[in-house]
């Protein structure tokens, strides 16, 4: 990696964490100045504006969320080891932050503030819908889930159990956010699961 | 209803409208002051502190969540009926909010604050979730759900359906969002639902 390359990551980075502790929408160039401790003129000449900033730091996160989550699960097995290992590489992401999924809170900020920044965050849900989709596709293709199996109805299941053990153990600290994750997780594979 | 009462009223509902699309945190006498063109020192008056505002305001969203979601569906016949009315109305909330669900939403902006407004955020949930507990308990005792009903379990899984049906259909406008949040609920049912 060359060093401009490396300066660049670590500002990402930095910017990664504070727009999931203050919110996308108060990542300024400003306040990432001040935090990575740069001249606003030095960082202006990374970014050139607000917009692509923020464009870049949301980027930045998905390559993040791909090598912590998704590309560990592609390398397991396909079929039910796969999205067993995609949930519990994803609980440990929402684990991992201090200030909450920095996709599902920029997805609330931008929902009524149609621009770029928008468009680009929901292309990365999108994706990941979908490819929560081929996951549960490649499990019907081994034979571990019925041939009939909605793979976007479970990708959206999978979704809302993810949300629910975010709400109870990171905002609520809820007793046990834990168990009923798991238990539930293993409820919605019992239902698709093929009988053979 | 007073007219003192009545006119507190009115600026609690703003401070709810505000605190919901800016984040509770944002919501500060100044602020409300401003959007409710009244004196700061007016405000003051009726609330002596930002703490305070922001206890009242979650207080009184409470108490239009229970007039709007709750109490209609603890009039529906208990079971399967009221279970479903529950999920409706609580779906309904969550179109009806322009800035998304001001419960989940503060919960995950006061998760790392502690004070007496997380205090009263927790106290809240923890409520709720035990209501849907209930709920889910007079479905067993009608005989609609199975004996060994994890209702805890339930309240999770019906919480989580409701997260993961706001994030698709108000973050993501996703095509088919009620769809995928009807045939999920289904499912959920079927899966406590008695065989007799």
């Amino acid at each position: 990696m060359k060093k401009g390359d490396e300066t660049k990551r670590k500002i990402l980075s930095l910017g990664f964490e504070l727009a999931s502790k203050l919110g996308l929408e108060c990542l300024t160039i400003g306040a990432l100045a001040k935090a990575a401790n740069m001249s606003k003129s030095g960082l202006f000449g990374h970014f050139q504006s607000k917009e692509n900033l923020q464009l870049q730091v949301m980027s930045h996160a998905g390559e993040v969320f791909n090598e912590g989550v998704v590309i560990p699960a592609l390398m397991t097995r396909a079929g039910i080891p796969r999205v067993r290992k995609i949930m519990e590489n994803w609980m440990q992401w929402t684990q991992d932050l201090s200030g909450g999924c920095i996709f599902v809170s920029a997805a609330a900020e931008y929902s009524d503030r149609p621009g770029l920044v928008r468009a680009f965050i929901r292309e990365q849900q999108d994706e990941w819908i979908k490819c929560l989709s081929k996951i549960a596709e490649s499990a019907v293709r081994v034979g571990e889930f019925r041939a009939d199996t909605d793979c976007e109805q479970f990708a959206f299941e999978l979704y809302a159990l993810i949300l629910g053990f975010f709400l109870y153990q990171s905002s609520l600290e809820y007793n046990g956010a834990r168990q009923l994750m798991f238990k539930s997780f293993d409820r919605l594979i019992d239902s698709y699961k093929s009988d053979h």
